[in-house]
C-alpha cells in the first residue's frame, strides 16, 4: 500500500468551479471534460473541488454529495487527486459531508473554519476540525485556512502544534492568506508528510519563496500550464522567469480588480478560456455583464494566449 | 381577517437560545417550559426564534425545521407572535426553511444577508431576499440587519428602497447595528404597516430615540421585564429612568465583555437566571468556565434582581 | 469668581472651520465676522476651535497659536466659551500649545489620542494626556474621542476611571464616536461638574438620550438653529419634533456623502451658507468640484432654509 | 559626477531608532558608535533615519532637524547613504524638513502618507508628495508606503504611473506593506534607476522573490548581518540557506509578538544586543518591563549568537 505521503497535495491544484445550468442547476455532465480539459491543456493533475470556487455554501447538503460523488468518480485513473471540501456552518453537516467522502473514497478532505461563528482561538478551532476528521478517520485530512473571507484570523501555526496527536489523519494546510510569517512558520516546522500548499494567486511566488511545497487556486484553471512553468523555473533558479510569469498574473487580477473582480466574474473568464460551459453563479454572487467578460478576456489573452 | 398590521413586530421581543441537551442533541422539551417562562417572568408575548442567539448557522435544516414546529406550536395561543429565522448560506435551503415556516404558521419569517459570499450592492442582496420571500408568498417577512457578525454593511436604507413592490409580505427590519444614521434613514421612510425594531440591546434606548417600533435581543430573556418598564419610560417622557435602566444593562454586558462575553456565557446567564436547561452552545462555540458564569450571575443579580 | 463648573461645555457647540485665503494661508480677518455669524444666525455660543474640522493636524505650531489666540481674543465678551485643541503626535507641541492656551486665556483645551503611534491601553494614553494637562495646569481639560479617525478604540469609561486624581482639570470629553454603550458609561459616572458633549451629528439624538450634556460638531456652522431647537424639543419631551430635525440633519448628511463627503466639501458647504470666505482646505485635503457644491448646497437649502 | 542611479537604496538598510537619554531629550552623542556598531557589526552602509522606527512623529521639528544633521555629519566618509525621512501630518512643515534636509546633504528623503487626513486616491496623495518633492528639488525622493500604521492603503502602482513626470527626483519607494501583488507591479514597471526596497521584516524573502532591490527594517538593527547572508544566499540561489535565515527571523519575531512587540520592546532589544545607550521610547509609547526585555533579548541570543 502506497504510504499516505505520496498522497500529499503538492504542484499545481486547481479548485475547480461548480457546473451550473443557465437555471442554476448543478450540471454534472460538465464534470467530465472539465477533468480532461484540465489534464490535457493546463497539466493539472490534483483538484480541490467544493471549496470557495466551487461555491460550496451555496450549495445544499445534497448537492455537495452528488458533486463530490461525480467529481471522485470521472477523476478516477486520470487525475493524481481529488480533495474535497466538507467544511460547513454547521459541524454536524460538515461530519456527514466527511463521512461520505470517507465513502466515495476521495483523496483527501479539507475543512475551513467556520465563520459565522468565529472560533476565537485556536484550541475552539483545533476541537471543530477534530470532531469534522473524527468523522473520516482514514481520509487524509487538510485544514483550509481562508482570513479575508472567514474573518477568521488564528494564526495557522498555532493550530498545527501537535496537530497529529488530535487529528492523526492530518496532512497539511491549504493557506491562502497573506501572513507570510504564519506560512513561513508552517513550513518551518518541518513536516516530512505533510503539505503547506499556498493559495494566493498574485503573490504565489512568495509563497514558494517561503517553502510552499505546491499552490492551489482558482485562477489555475486557466493559467495552469503557466503557472507550472513558473514552478519548474522557480525550481531550477531561474527567478527572473518566475517573476516574468508571477507579474502577468499579476496584471491580469490588477485588470480584473478595476472592473469588479469576484467570482461570477472568474467563473465567466474560466467558461470563455476553457471553452466549458460553467454557467452562472448562485445568488448572492451574480453574472458578470458580458462586456466586462470580453474585456477581461481579452486581457487574458493578450497576456497568456501567444506564449 | 387581521390587517397585516396588527402582527407587525413591536415592544420587547426575546431572541431566543436553542435549548440542547449536554450531549449536543436539540431539546425540544425544554420549550414549553421557555415560553411560559418568558411570558410569566419577562413580560414577553414575541419571540424570535432559529436567529443568531439561537445558532441556527450551526443547526442542520432538519433540526431547524424541528425547532421550528416546536416553537410554534407550543407558543399557539400563548404568545403573540413567533418570528422565524430561515437565512441561510444556501438560498436553496433558505427558501425550504421558509416554505416550511409557512406551512407550520409561522407568524412571520426573517432573512439574514448571507455572509461567506457577501452581497456587493442593495440590489443583489435584494435579489436573495426576494427569492426568499417568494417560497413563502402569505408570510409577514423581516430582514435582518447584523453587519457586526456578516459583514455586510449594505445601507438597510438602500435595501428598503419601494422594497414592497419586490417582496409584497415585506413587514420590517431587525436592525442590529450601530449605524443609527441607517436606522433614521428607515424609520423616516415612514412605513404605517412595517416595523423598525432595534436589535443593539447596550444602547436600546438610543434606538428608541431614533424612533424604533420595539427591540430585540437575546439580554431580553432575562432582563425582558427591566425593559419593558424602560420602553413604558421613554413613552411617557421619564428619560432619566429610561436611562437607569439602560445604564444598569450596560454596566452588565461591559462587565461580561471584561470576562469574556460570548454567545456561551449568554447561554449559560439564561439558564442560571430563568432556571431552564437550555445546555451548551455547540462548536465552534464554547461552554462558558463556570467560575467565570458565578461572577457574571452575581453581576446581575446585584444590578437587575431587587429592584 | 465663578466656578469651573459654570464654564463646562453644553448646548450646541460648532467646531469651526479654519479659514484660509486662496493661496492656502490662514486668514485671520475671517474670524470676527465668523463669530458674529455663529452668533446671530445660528445661535451658537461655544466654540471648538484648532480640532478636526480646523485641520489642525494639517497646520503648524506658529499657525495653530495665531489661530487660537486671534479666535479667543475676537471671541472675548461675545462667545461664552472658546475652547481650543491642542493635540499632537508629538507631545512635546502639545506641551507647547497648552501652555500658550493658557496664555491667551482660552475657557479649555481639549486633546485628541496621539494617532500615528497609537495607545495600547487607557493607562498610556492617560499618561499622555496627564502630561499635556500638566503644561496648562489652570486650564480645564477635555478628552477628544473620535476613534473613526485615530483608530484609537480604547473605552472612554477606562480613560475616565478617577481622572481627576491625575488630571485635576479635568472637565469633561468630547466623545465623537458611535459606541452609545460607551458614552453611556461615561454619562453614568454622575459626574457633577464634567461635561459630556456628543460629537456625532448624524445621531446627535441618541447621544442626548444616552444623557449628553451638549452636542459639538461641524454641521452646526450651518444648522445649529435647527439643533438648537432640538436640543429645546428634546428637553420639552417632543420626541417627534426632534426627530423631524435628527431625519433631516441625516438626510443631508446621507446625500453628501453618496456624492462624496469630506472636509473639503463641508467646509465650501459651511461658506457657501454662511457667505463667510473660508477658503479651500489643506492637502492632503482637495477642494470639491464646484458642481458637486451646488448639489450639497441646493440640498441644504430644500431641507432646512424655508423652515 | 557620479550618476543619481548610484545613490538608489539597495541591500541591507538599517531603521534606526533615535537615542534619548533617559529623561527623553534627544541623545545625539550616541549617533557616532550608533553609526560604526552599524558598519562593523551589522555590515549595514545605508541608514533610514526619522521614520517611523526613529520616532519622528513624535519629535519636534527642531529635535529632527537636530537629529538629520548629526546623522549626516557622522555618517559622512562612512556610510553610502543616509536617506532622512521628511513625512509630517503637516505639508508645511514636511517641506521645511525637506528644505533643511537638502541643506544638510542628505543622500534622499522619504515621505509618508499623512495619516490624520488620509488622501482619497492617487492624484491626492501624489500632489502632496509633489509639494514636499519640491521644496528639495536636487534631492533623490522617496515614497515610504506603511498602511498597517497610515491605514492609507492607495495602491502603491497608481502613485508610480509616470511619477517622474510630477517628481523629477522620484528615486524608488519603501514598501512596508504585506500586498505583494501591489510591490510585484511596482517593481515589474521596469524601472533602471529607481529602488523598490521591501519594509516588511517578517516577510523579506517574499519581497526578494518578487525582485525587490533591498530591504529596509528595524530588525536589522540587530540582525543586519545575518540578512547581509540571506541575499547572499538568495542571489546564489540557495534558497534553502535564506529560508532558515528568514525562519528564524520569523521565529524571533513571533515570540516578542506573544509577549508584546512594539517599538519599546524593539528599541530595548536593539540597546542590549548593540551595547548602545539608546533610551526609552516617548509617550504613547512606553518602556517595555525588564522581564520581558530579557525573555526577548534571550530568545535573540538562543537563535543569533552562535552562528
Amino acid at each position: 500500500m502506497a504510504p499516505a505521503t505520496e498522497k500529499r497535495m503538492t504542484g499545481v491544484i486547481a479548485a475547480t468551479f461548480t457546473p451550473l445550468t443557465s437555471e442554476g442547476e448543478i450540471n454534472l455532465s460538465v464534470i467530465g471534460p472539465y477533468i480532461d480539459y484540465l489534464i490535457e491543456k493546463q497539466g493539472v493533475k490534483i483538484i480541490f473541488v467544493n471549496g470557495t470556487t466551487g461555491e460550496s455554501m451555496s450549495l445544499t447538503v445534497a448537492e455537495r454529495k452528488a458533486l463530490a460523488e461525480d467529481w471522485c468518480h470521472k477523476a478516477k485513473g486520470k487525475m493524481d487527486q481529488v480533495v474535497v471540501h466538507v467544511g460547513c456552518m454547521s459541524l454536524r453537516d460538515a461530519q456527514e459531508l466527511a463521512r461520505h467522502a470517507s465513502e466515495i473514497k476521495a483523496d483527501g478532505i479539507a475543512v475551513i473554519s467556520p465563520s459565522f461563528f468565529k472560533p476565537c482561538t485556536a484550541a475552539d478551532l483545533r476541537a471543530f476540525l477534530r470532531e469534522v476528521a473524527s468523522a473520516a478517520p482514514t481520509v487524509p485530512f487538510y485544514y483550509y485556512h481562508i482570513p479575508s473571507i472567514t474573518g477568521v484570523n488564528v494564526p495557522v501555526r498555532d493550530v498545527l502544534i501537535d496537530i497529529e496527536e488530535i487529528i492523526p489523519t492530518f496532512r497539511g494546510v491549504k493557506f491562502s492568506g497573506s501572513d507570510l510569517m504564519d506560512f513561513g512558520q508552517c513550513v518551518s516546522m518541518g513536516h516530512t508528510h505533510w503539505s503547506a500548499v499556498y493559495g494566493v494567486d498574485e503573490q504565489l511566488l512568495a509563497g514558494l519563496a517561503m517553502g510552499a511545497n505546491g499552490v492551489v487556486g482558482s485562477t489555475y484553471n486557466y493559467v495552469g500550464s503557466h503557472v507550472n512553468k513558473l514552478l519548474t523555473a522557480f525550481e531550477n533558479g531561474d527567478q527572473l522567469q518566475a517573476r516574468t510569469i508571477q507579474f502577468k498574473l499579476q496584471e491580469l487580477i490588477c485588470f480584473a480588480i478595476k472592473i469588479g473582480f469576484d467570482l461570477g466574474m472568474n467563473k465567466q473568464l474560466a467558461s470563455e478560456v476553457s471553452g466549458l460551459s460553467l454557467g452562472p453563479p448562485r445568488l448572492p454572487l451574480i453574472p458578470c455583464p458580458q462586456d466586462r467578460v470580453a474585456s477581461v478576456v481579452q486581457k487574458y489573452r493578450s497576456l497568456f494566449q501567444n506564449c
